[in-house]
This record gives structure tokens, sequence and C-alpha cells, in this order.
């Protein structure tokens, strides 16, 4: 069960608003990379993750990432609200859609779910949310060099911090299962190309921990799969090629 | 360059056509975790990741990723190609937009590059990547579960197994970073709450290693931000509530 | 600042899982009507609306569209959870994507912002909410309609009938504003046709309150604008039509 | 059916083009509020409604929305035709897709049908038509406030007149049916809780009409759900957690 | 400017009603191959297109496509109106939306814009329609072979034959201005390469008109553009690769 | 199977860097005239193809155009690489997104799959891909016309000589097939209409060899499909109106 108070979890103070970066600041709060994805995300896993203390785990992330939402919401509404219309309407977005936050990205693209990025097990959902925390970390240092304004950056600085945290947490977690540097996880066994790495782009080659031994590198690959079988289609056989011959 | 080959890089031989399998595996083909998610990621990465060597690694897997694509496209044609009509009409999907592969669901969503997870930094880069192995594989896993055809499965396990190898390539290059198990990259200090964990889903807690020392167990989380400022919307004054009172 | 305890906000039993029926409750996790649509719309109009009792109201109730939320991702969550793997796989998307709920409708479609309506004026944004509450009031009696489970019954009858208090809500506040009858808000003053009704579509035409007086009713309405200019289209000049006149 | 004829509804004459208040412009083309979400919405509901005089004030008004969108889109063909390429090409969205209007938003969108709101039920459909106009209404006055444009503005502001016509003609309907201040429809029985209101975000709490007698106000809600059943995911039993314990 | 009678341009007179097939309909009623797509391209084209008999074509066929939209909305009216409530449920689609089309293709997936293909040029224009009236004749044909009711076959082979004929109509006006077999237009000035073939995909080749003289067949094309530049990315200095060396 | 080799098919020389510029060309990367449209259409194509040697082409030019997708890549990365921090940010969806490429178009919508047109028979395919190659030739041309970097402009010239080329290529196919000049395709008798052109946009008519004989021209269409069917829907049937009466 949800409960709200009317104070915010951390302090939020504009001193010199700026609509345009209030647009930049939609990445966060409608963005791919955003508060939204990480809340829904995390929440979401918890409906069929069956470990209690992961669930657990992810409750008290998600439930955090919705007052980073409501943080970022807050920059957005004093980035817009505290300063005169014609200042406002700098940012054509703001200028069309009004004030505060939206639910789109800095570019004005509806947020949508595909963002999200979850399903079946807890070792694929730990890794999907290390990899959103390194999203999220990512633009709060795009969007902490973009302004010079110090309540702001104080508060973007809040944010990232915060997704450092709970890229630890989730790798903390991932390591009690073993499953922070084992790739395998799940009930099916791979088969006997497990350790062998294909050079497929050539030229100018590395060799790295990646492709080294115990790897197998493969240093010319060539296709094991034969030619192809071609298709049947009954729909297209009323026009047919003429003139074309096997070359 | 790209250059392309009319064979296969592995066999793909569908013993008994059946469409609706053949509709699950749109899921690999046009789907959030299926093989162009993965091969536009790791290959749109090459072109800001400076550093040599993992260019390299990103695109030999971007490659093979590429070829995985081909091989789920001709399983896909195989299940709907190899029989009459009426059975390949059984998937509604085909039965509209015709046999063979789509770059769509299978659910019939069009694929979109929302699916994709990059940019900026390749610590952020390779995080994303280990996450899309994973969700890869969960994916794979449950299509495998789904047929008894021998040749579809033979063909699916390799492809399951290379996600494996793809995520143990992405964990070794991310250790010689340092940064497998090191949630910390990118310019920006945290601040300090970096190592505090709210407990903001009360109930059923737990503790384990994401929420005991070295964290900071913070019980019983109350808001630091204080009430925030209201709104001043210059759209919202010709209409007036009355009747209201503060409780 | 958002809480959560680990505890429902009313009961949720499913007696019969029915993974099928799972799928269609999906419509209201992660659908149009359904209750993110509902909790993140009225949630961001409260970081634009100035009047604090409006403000208040917007987040008591977009705070319930959360519990409500957590309810339908239960019920989702038991329909799936509660039986043996065969019977969950009888529902395709969650053979794919696993048990539980995730944010797509019930065709499979990942929400999208698209379907929030909210934006510059208070007025705008009440007649938005009264709107969702009845889409959303509507997908539940298709719901209620399409299962026999009791505890499942119960629960739905509960959320649609919090669909009407929430439109009684709205309706009290837009009342007290005078504008629940009048449709003029905002401040741009209409011209002279704001009285006319065009008779547009012909045949099997009829009156009614809404083309009556004091409505004036254009019977047969004929074009005003005159011919439109044509356009000047500097990249088209370079391919010509041949052997065309005026008819 | 539909017939056409080359001449305008209401005149559109732009003095001063101006291609970036062009790109505006589209948010009534191609966007969320716009003439075709309208036009299209109204005309749908058609095909469902069972009142023949609601039908026909739906297809009156839908027609009428058509009209609408030409005149919109002969505005954006003004603002981006009549003037020399450079000046065209101030606004980077027509220098990409060509001058004159095209089915996106003011930021580049694609239209999409999530943005239409309508299904099952008249009430529904019609308090979903008052919240369009509502939206739409608001866009056009965002609009006027952006352009100085003498014939700009009287065609926008016949065309936000016709908003609130339509809201009025939707309201008559909806009154004609007694649901327009009655929250309740359809054939599902609401429970007890029908007139209870949950104050669910707390602080800076406001009484009104919306939440005093009849409602009953509770204060501070509790759960009443109890803890819910764990799922059980038989995709999850592979990687078990070490080392945690409940709190 | 539009008009409209409440008659249809053709009869429309279901037999048997099937909610199932009702479904299927909807892929020309909202989705990529259906009439929304082609009346609005058709219609959107005419906004730029400076030739006037081009635009009265253009104007002529979107609003036959408009009648054709109304038709297929009817078809599908009729296949879910006409029959008992558990009929109807049959297709899950309209046991959540209600009865009647919706703008949703047959898999449940939005309307979008991005299936419109116009701008810039008449050229290009008319090449894009004679490839839209391609796709929806094409689906006709699939929706005729999966019915029996010889009234819905009736109508769906008035709407194939009607493409066939728009197809003509656009082939007779790029043909009147040289353009129906001259891929060339525009202002810019091809380079050398314009009749070179790159036999890129090699094994199986075959020769045929495309790639015959006086093509210049191009057998084993190498790369010319020598090894691209690194990129320099200033987010990518602080977690540097230890190990890797070049291979 | 698909190779790579990391040295570019064409050489990408950009002379001044403009990051503008650079979110100009995502158009051709991730938009949908873009270079990822046309590879991923002609090779989806060819798993359903039945002709050997039209299979060859297509497969021959989709990776040609993955080439192209990389050179435009280069080009991206070289305008937004080559220059200092400050001027990189010009751009704003770099600033937020990082340098280099990324699979939106140049107002940041994402690519997705609803730009391919493709399915079920090859007539309709090749269609389709004139009309894609028209596309890219349009928007190609477009850029040219917005950069004086003559690096950049050899290599757009060489692209958009290529979709001259390409162009040539399937309409060579087609007229192999016959289908280059007849509109008719695929298996279904079309009606006696075929030959009817209805003037259904009055006013300012042209005739042309589109609406001349052969074809029969009907001036003032009128209905002939009678007054539809009035829908059935038990979900209406609660709200009645009061008041109303035909005209």
């Amino acid at each position: 069960m949800f409960y709200h108070r009317k104070e915010l979890f951390r302090p939020v103070n504009v001193g010199t608003p700026d609509a345009r970066f209030g647009q930049y600041l939609l990445e966060q709060f409608g963005g791919a990379t955003g508060e939204l994805t990480a809340a829904l995300q995390y929440w979401v896993q918890s409906f069929h993750v069956e470990d209690a203390s992961i669930r657990d785990m992810l409750q008290d992330i998600a439930i955090e990432e919705f007052n980073h939402l409501e943080m970022v919401g807050k920059l957005i509404a004093q980035h817009t609200s505290k300063l005169d219309q014609s200042d406002v309407y700098a940012a054509p977005l703001f200028a069309m859609k009004g004030i505060g936050p939206h639910f789109v990205d800095s570019q004005g693209s509806a947020w949508n779910a595909s963002y999200i990025n979850e399903g079946g097990n807890v070792v694929r959902d730990l890794r999907a949310n290390i990899a959103a925390e390194a999203g999220a970390r990512q633009t709060y240092e795009a969007l902490i060099k973009r302004t010079d304004d110090e309540g702001t950056i104080e508060t973007l600085t809040h944010l990232l911090t915060r997704e450092i945290t709970h890229a630890q947490m989730f790798m903390k977690a991932l390591d009690a299962m073993g499953k922070l540097d084992d790739p395998y996880f799940g009930t099916i066994e791979p088969d006997e190309t497990v350790n062998v790495v294909f050079n497929l782009s050539q030229g100018e080659d590395s060799r790295g921990p990646w492709n080294q031994a115990p790897f197998k590198y493969e240093k010319d690959p060539q296709p094991k799969g034969g030619l192809p079988e071609a298709p049947v289609n009954p729909d297209d056989e009323h026009a047919k090629v003429k003139g074309a011959k096997a070359a």
C-alpha cells in the first residue's frame, strides 16, 4: 500500500529558473533513463520474484525512485513556474503543453514501457537494474554539466549518488547469488561453443581478457549452416521474373 | 564494411513446422529481447567508444548477433513455409502479414529503438549489454520449453549458449576496467548519502548484504525536503474553486 | 514523499486462477484505461495546478490509483502464479514474458504516455479526469462480465466503485468552479459562431437539446473560405505533368 | 459517404508566414489535442452508439473537425510555403520533411491512436469528448498567445470557439441522459465504499465539496488487504540468495 | 471542405457475423496497410503538391479512401454487433474495447502515422502511393482467403479492385511526368557510381536485367573508405581497459 | 552469414564538424527514410520471396544499405566527436544522449518498424522498395541543401546516387515480371468498377491521363450503399437520451 506526504524526500531549490534546462530535465522524468522507468521496473519485478528479501530490496528502491521522480518533477516545475511568461515560453515544449513536468523526454517523445527490462527470472531482473542505474547516472552527469545553478546541481548530485548506491545494492544481491561474475543462470545447458569467440569483424583486431584463453579464438569463422532452404510462398506464384539466370 | 554469404552461420533444420510456434519465435526477431536489439545496440555503441579493443569486441559480437537474427528468421520461415496453407494460417499474424519473419514481437507490436540502451560512456554500455544478454537468454529458455521439435531446440540452444558467452565477454571487459563489482564510474563525486539504505517499503523487512554494514540502514526515513513551493500557472487563473478550506 | 507498506489496500483473493483472464486484466495494469494512466495523470497535474485544495484532491486520488494498480498487479500475479506451468502457458503473453504483471495491455502493446491527457489549465485537467474514470469504469465492467471467480469479482467491483467515487469528486470540484455545465473557460473570447450548429452529416438527421434553440441550426452549410491558395514547393519543380487540363 | 469541395469551410489567410510558428501549429494537426484526434474519435464512436440522434450529433461534429483539420493544414502550408527557402528552413522539421503539414506534433512525434478515448458505452464516449474539446481549446489558447499575425489569430479564434460549442453540445447530450452531474452509469452495482474519500496524501490537507459530507472522509487510511501471497515462479528457482534474513 | 451523407458509398451486407474475422478486418481499418493510412497519406500530400491536376487526383482518391474506411468500419460493426454477446466476446479485443471498429490493427497495435510515406516532392509521393496500394491489395487478398461470407467477400473484392484502379491512376500520373520507368528525379546530380551493382551477398548469385549491362557488375567489392577515425568521447575517459593489445 | 571489415565501404571525411547538422543526419540513421529502414526492409523480404534471383538482388542491396548506414553513422560521429565539448553540446540531443549516432530521427523519435513496408508478395515488396528509395533520395537532397561541408556533400551525394541505382534495379526487376506499368497482381479478380474514376473532391477539377478514357469518369458520384444498419450495443442500454426526435 502506497502513502504520500506533501513534503519532499530531499530539498529542491532552484535558484535561477531556466525553462530550456527544464526541458532537458524531462529526460529524467519522462525519458528512457528517467526515474519513472526505474520506479516501475523495480516495482513490477517484485510481483514475480520469489525470494522475500530481494522483493523487499526491490520495493525499497522502487519507492525511493518514486520519490526521485517527485523531486525531478519539482525541479521542472520550478524551472518553468518561477519566471515570467515570455521566459517560460523560451522552451517550445512548455509553450505548447503548459508549465511543469510531462511524461515526455527532452525531445518531446512520450514515455513508453519499452524502456522497461524485466521478466521471468531474478538474475535477469537484477542485471537489468544495474544497467538501468548506469543509464540514469550517465544522464545525471550530462545534466549537471549543462547547468550552473547551485540548487539544481545539489539535487542532481544527490540523485546521481543514489544511482550509485542502488547499483551497489543490486551488485551485492547478485553476488549473494553467485551471479555477479558468473554469466550462467537458468535451467538450460549450454552447448559446446560456450567458450568460443568468433572474430567476425576483421581488421584492427585486438586481444584482451574477453577473447584470450580460456576462450578459444576463431580467427576466420566460416559458415557451418549450409545453403538455407528456399521459402515456399503461395502468395508469390502469380508474377514471375523473366530473363534471370544463375551467375 | 559488411559482407554477406548466402550460407548460414550455423544449421537451421526445423523438423515439424508449427506456425503458432513461429509466432512465438518473433519475440527473438522483432521483440524487445531479440537479436535485432542486441545487434544494433552493440554496433551503435562502437561509434562512440574510444577504446579500440572494446570497439573490436563490440563489433565482433554485433556481427554475430546479425547472424543469429538471420538464423531466427530462417527458423520462422521454415515454421511458416514448410507446410500447407491452412496450417500456416493457424497463426493469425502470418495470415495477415504473410509467411516468414517480420519485425514485430510475438504479440504483433512493431520493434522500436526504445528497446536499445546505450550512450555516452563505455561502462554504461557494457552494463546495458550484460542486461541485454540476460533478457535474451531468458526468452530463449522460455521458447525451448515450448517446443518438442529437435532441430528447433538444437538451434535455440546454440543461440542461448552464445548469450552466455557474450555475457561472459562483457563481464571480462568490465572486470578489466575494474568496473564489474565497483558501482562508481564517471566524473561526478557522489554526496554523503552514498552508503545509506532507506527502508521505504515497510513490513516483512529483510536484511542482506545489500542493506547491512557497511551500508547504513535508515529504518524509518522521514521527509527532509520540506513543503514544496506551489506552482504559479498563468493559464490557471480564470477558474477558481469556491467553498474549499484548509483541513 | 511516497511511503509503502507491504500490505494491500484492500483484499485480493483469487479462487480459481485463469491465465487467460490474467491476460485480460493487463488492460487495467498496462492498458489505456488502466490504473497506471490514472495514477500518473492525476499526479502529474498536481505539479502545475495552483489551487492548493485541488492539488490535495489530485494527490489523494493519485495515491489511491497507485494502490489500485498494486491490487490489479496482485490479481494478475495470482492468476498466473497459483497454478501449474502448463496452465500458465495457456496465455502466450505470460509464456514469453514470464508470470505476473507487465506494463502492456491485453493485446501486448506497451503502455505509453500518449494515454495521458493533461496540461496548462485545471478545468481541462478535471474534464480529462472525468473521462479517464469513465474509461476505467467501462473496462472494469467488461472484465467483470468475463469471469465467474468470486474473489476476482469482489476486487474488480471495488475498483469499479472507486472510479465512480472519483468521477463524483471531480464533478464536485468542477461544479465548485462553475465549470461542470459551462463549456467556457480560459482567457480567449469566442467569436460569433459559438451558438451555431452545422448539419455536416446529412440524412437521418435528428434534433435534440444539443442542436435546438438557443443553438442556431445551419441545415446545409456551405464553404465560406474560398479557394485555398496553391502551395509553392521549391522541391517539386523538376518533374512536370504532361497532358492534363482543367475540367 | 464523404464528399469534398476544394473550398475551405472558413477563410485561412496568413499575413506574415513564420515557419517556426508553422511547427507549433502541427500540435493541432498531428498532435494529441489536434483535430485529427477529435475527428477520428467522434467518428469511430458513431459505429457503436445505438441512439440515432447521438450518432447524428457525433457525425456532424466529426465532419466539422475534418474541416478544421483542413484549415489547420492550410495554415501550416501558408506558414511554410509563402516565403523564401531559407526562411522555410528556419524550422528544422520542415527542412527535413518538406513544406506543408505532416501527421506529427510540434516536437516531431508521429500521431498515434493512443490519443483516442472511446469504446463500449455512449456515456463514456461523451465524457471523453468533453475532455478532448478541453484539451483542444487549451492548445488553441497557447497558440494564439504565441503569434501576432492577425489572419492566423482570426482562424485560430474560430477554431477555439468551435471547441466551446462542441463541448456545450456534448454537455447537453449528457444532460439529456441525466449523466452530466451523475457519475454513475452502466450495469454493475457499486460496493459500500462509494461515498468514502481516502486522505492518502497527507499534510496541507484541504476540505471542499469533493471530500465533505455526504462523502465520508477517512483521515488516516490503513491497509485492509493483509500481506499479499508470495509469487511462485518456476523460472526463479535456480539462483538463490545467500546471507539474507528477516529483519 | 468535407461533407457527409449517412448512406454508404457501396453496400455492406454481412451474412454470418464472425467476431474473430472482425478482428482480422481491423488490419484495414487501423492497420499499416489500411484505409486510414491511404486516406491520410494522399490527402496530406495535396497540401504541398504544386500541380493542380495532381492535387485534384490526390483529393479524389483520398476521399474515396475515407469512404472505404467507412465501409470497412461497417463491416467490423456488423461482424461484432449482429450476434449475441457470448459470440462477440469470442474475439478478446472486442471483449475489452467494445463492439465496432477501433483504430488498432488485427494484433491490437494502435495506428500510428509512421505508416505514412510522403513529403517534399510529388514523384516521391506518387511512388509511395503505388506502394501503399500494393500493400492494401495484398491484405485484402489475405482477408478474402479467410472468409466464406458472400456479402463480406463482395465488399472486400470491391475494395481490392479499387486499389488496383488507384495504382493505375498513380502509374498514369507518374508516366505523364516521365517518371514511371526513370529512377531519377530532383535536382542533385548523381556521381559516377550510378550504374554500378555491388555483389555484396555472395553465393548462389544470379544475373538478371537489374545487374546486367548497362549495369556494371562488381563481383567482389572491396572497402574504399579506409580505416575510420576513432571517436573522441570526453565522457569515456575515466574507465580504462587493462590487459588488451592489438592482435 | 554476415561478415564485417573495419574499413568503410566509401570514404567519410567531414571537414568542419557541426553538431546541429549531425542532428539532421540522424534522419538517415534512425529516421523513417533512413538506411536502417532500407536495409531491414529488403533483407526481411528475402525470407519470403521464392524467386532466387530476386532474393539475390534483395540481399545484395540490403547489405549495401547496411554499409550506407555505417557511413551515415561515421558522418554523425565525426560531426559530434571532432570538436570541443561546448560545440558538441550545441545540439541538445547529443548533449543528453552522448556523441555519435543513435537510432532516433532528427526530432528525437525512436526508430520503429512501422516504417517498414513488406509482406506476402514480391510485387508488393518491389513497389514498396521503389517508394523507400524515393523517400531516401528526397531526404538526402534536403540534407545536401543544408550543408557547405565538401566532404559531407561528397558522401551524401554518393548515398543519394545509390538510391537512384537501387530504384532502377527494382524497376528493372518489376519490368521483368511485367509489373512496372501493370497495376494488377495476385489471384483475386477485380470487379466491374476497375476502370471507374470517382470525382469525389469537386471544384477546380482537372482531367489527365489518370481520369480520361479508357477510364470512365463519374462526375458526381452518389451513395449506392443505402442507409447502414444501426449497431446493437448491449453496453449502451442503460443511459438513454431524452428529448431528441428525428428532424
